[in-house]
């Protein structure tokens, strides 16, 4: 039952800075739950809550933590129908997709469960003594990651499950051995209260110390800059607007302990067509394209907002079978007021400028109230792209620009001219693909995912995946927010000097009572060490 | 020889923003060379040359890459006396320092010349298509690191060699594939410009492009600001004070594009002494303890500037032997004029501060010229020590403060009152370092590198060095500014979705033709992938 609280060092309280309700996109109707907002000392409650609980939390075993793991996933199954159903309500989405989002919610935390127990993340390292080393001895050294401090997590408007409360980062903070701090997103509070609510019989039922994961809420700004500012907190995650992830990088830059911040914000997936493929396969690609451009009403971090041809065969059939493709689309909800009153804005500057040309669009809303989007394709030539920088600004929904070149050159050109991005995408034959490698390689240079021959849409949760880029995709190109990898983000390497066996953390104890595999003297190896 | 003259794509020409000249420390005298400073056009010019380098030298062959390090340690060993005598005249170090530092620096080179050519860094990681996966097919996901871009190394005063033109900043941005542009250091601009003058002879013969490796001077901060701005330039590594670490650090967040800092800041490195181990080898320790105190004057980062102890058998004998070791100490020359003066303001404020004992002290200089230290020792009790902050202050050089405490407890709050440091040691038997979890748990998380019954100065260059910590010791305590794994700073990764084999780096392809370990579908393998 959704009790309209915060979670606070293992307890539920009623926020003490007022109350706020959530909106139905579907329909614009207020729900009828109030939720009460946390004031700037029940954040600071908070973090100290989690810095407590972080001194026996981060000494917890890999195993222990896997079982935490797998008992939060347990545990939001068990929610069952009611956050289904308060998804759906909060949100628009059609039922299937909220149970494809909280499947990749439970996998997400189930494949970190089993990656911390392989030790990877650790990164294990052992270079032995040299006692007869001249001119000076060599002493016993060894490197171990380990837990960074407490965590605070901005859930995101998009993804209820997948990137929020439960999502990448709090999972892989949790993973590393980080407490977590979520900060709700005011779109879905009660499915982010009814995660927390799993989280918290998760810790229970495991043991783990009430203060491992806290949820407030609140709509305005006061609690975020409480959190951001909390010297407890280590590290921030956030997924959302280029704006707000590059002003919070800025403003934990500039504490007196400056942290690291993730923010994995905004991109606009450039799609190139290489004119032989789409000679070949222009309905086909028309198809594919407008799939995922109106995937969850274009409310996609990866969806493809900028696409890239030659004005040359195909082209034109390509942009006739989008239009007859979007005509029979249907409006799609938005998730809030905020962002459909955004995505009107952008379509605005796009329909009025003098250098864009309407190609397709989708059917508008049928209903009078509630927050939809019309699907659009916009096209330029690539002279008047690059002359118009407000072109390539991100329009978060199902629009997309289409920037036809005269040449490969002006191709090269327009991939130069745009910023970082999530993702990179080139359909082309192989032989096309292999006399176009310096497309790759600037390509390659901007995003953090370069994709064959589909689309952007469709992020994999495995150990190869890269959800990040140059800035502004991320504030910090060397990490990803999704996959394996994310745990990166929270861990920090201390070295071991001279350490006796019995002091060593077991992971690199001689006798590698862990079983893991560890780099000893510049070898990988899972064999004990013989004195 | 020394020009004089600035490194820029390959050419050397004069800086455009007046002269100056360096000093000899050890006689005050101004050394007659004239070095010209870059303007800001130079350095923008600087950091498109590098950019330009990039494109090619990213693509660079591992074995390339080492050949290219390799010869950077081979010419700069072919500079001889010239680089010895002139990095003696600019620091005052004793010749056997210097070719220390130098066999470090030449080590720490060819030691990333070997390093990269394990594919270690690139993290290579292949998770294999499943066509056949419900609901919808996995494609084929491929990740390897990347190098990040142009990276700007600032030089620091008191590692002319290891860590400034050609040291750990430099070898590990190099070795990912990034080309570097070195702010030198005003202190010692001839030994900067011919280490240049190696590395460009270096790029030269191994066919690298001219803008692989840059050099500009300046005494000001234009060139500085310039730098950190330069849109091309994509991390920054520094070695330095507190204050310009953060003040770069701050600076790059605030960039349009933000970038990544790893500044290796202060510390005054924590040693607790046990009460058993001190009664027992008090006469040892304190002999230890000098000779790590005054090693190269005091100036080192991990300088151990704070002692704990327990008011208990030994530490009156401890006290007698560092104040009869220390009388005998000879000043030790410093840097250069700034260093001196703040070193005898930091004394200053410590021999007048009404907690503060003074317990033992070098010799003064018997030079009338010159920037010189007389070693120090204060004392005072742990409740002075928390009650007033600026006696944890670091006075950078031979000066240290001895905390004496009345319980464990005491000790405990010593540790938990301090900023992140780059070491923290511990003196004990192993029966009092077993009784004291508690109090190593607490160093953990203050510190990068514990180290148990040494001293904190020697810091080996191998893969599991870890120099940095949290803040203020680094800006980001996730990396370290020595060993291997310092390339982590430098590199970004990047996912290959569905490419065809003839496209994908060789890292990734198939039939591993580099023959490194590689991570597919989960496991750590070097065989090759059938299909």
């Amino acid at each position: 039952m959704i009790l309209g609280k915060l979670l606070i060092g293992g307890e539920w309280q009623l926020g003490e800075a007022g109350h706020f309700n959530a909106v139905n996109p579907a329909t614009g109707d207020t729900l009828p739950v109030q939720y009460s907002k946390a004031s700037a000392e029940q954040i600071s409650a908070a973090a100290s809550a989690a810095n407590i609980a972080f001194a026996s939390y981060r000494n917890t075993s890999l195993k222990d933590r896997a079982g935490f793991l797998n008992a939060c996933a347990d545990e939001i199954m068990a929610l069952g129908d009611e956050l289904l159903e308060c998804m759906q309500s909060e949100t628009g989405y059609p039922r299937g997709r909220c149970e494809g989002e909280r499947g990749r919610t439970v996998g997400q935390l189930r494949m970190f469960a089993d990656y911390i127990q392989s030790g990877d993340h650790l990164d294990p390292r052992i270079d032995m003594a040299r006692p007869d080393r001249q001119p000076l001895p060599r002493p016993d050294l060894r490197f171990l990651n380990q837990a960074l401090g407490v965590v605070a997590v901005f859930a995101v408007s998009n993804f209820p499950l997948a990137y929020s409360t439960a999502g990448g980062d709090s999972a892989s903070a949790l993973a590393a051995g980080c407490p977590v701090i979520v900060k709700g997103h005011v779109s879905h509070p009660g499915t982010g209260e009814l995660v927390a609510q799993a989280l918290a019989i998760a810790a229970q039922k495991t043991g783990m110390p009430g203060g491992v994961i806290s949820f407030v809420q609140g709509d305005d700004k006061i609690g975020g800059a409480a959190l951001i500012n909390a010297p407890e907190v280590k590290a921030i995650g956030f997924t959302g607007s280029i704006g707000g992830g590059t002003a919070i990088y800025r403003m934990a830059a500039l504490r007196p302990e400056p942290i690291p911040v993730f923010a994995e914000m905004g991109s606009i997936n450039p799609v190139v067509f290489l004119p032989e493929t789409l000679a070949q396969s222009a309905e086909q690609l028309a198809t594919g394209f407008v799939g995922s451009l109106t995937l969850g009403s274009g409310q996609f971090c990866v969806n493809p907002g900028l696409l890239i041809a030659l004005e040359e065969d195909g082209l034109q059939r390509f942009m006739d079978t989008v239009k007859t493709t979007l005509e029979t689309a249907p409006a799609g909800v938005m998730l809030n007021q905020n962002i459909c009153n955004s995505y009107q804005r952008g379509n605005g500057t796009f329909a009025n400028h003098p250098a864009m040309e309407l190609i397709a669009e989708g059917q508008v809303a049928v209903q009078a109230e509630g927050f939809y989007a019309q699907a659009k394709l916009y096209s330029t030539s690539a002279e008047n792209y690059l002359a118009n920088p407000e072109l390539s600004e991100e329009v978060f929904g199902p629009t997309s620009v289409l920037v036809v070149c005269k040449t490969i050159d002006e191709i090269h050109q327009v991939i130069s001219s745009l910023g970082g991005q999530l993702t990179g995408t080139v359909h082309g034959t192989e032989n096309e693909l292999t006399d176009n490698a310096m497309l790759l390689q600037l390509l390659g240079q901007k995003a953090g995912r370069l994709v064959i021959n589909g689309f952007p849409t469709g992020v994999e949760v495995c150990p190869t995946m890269v959800h990040g880029g140059p800035y502004p995709a991320s504030t910090d190109a060397r990490f990803t927010a999704v996959g394996t990898a994310a745990i990166k983000r929270f861990v920090r390497p201390v070295c071991y000097q001279n350490f006796p066996q019995a002091l060593l953390p077991e992971a690199l104890q001689n006798a590698n009572p862990l079983d893991i595999l560890r780099t000893v003297d510049g070898e990988k190896t899972k064999t004990t060490i013989s004195t």
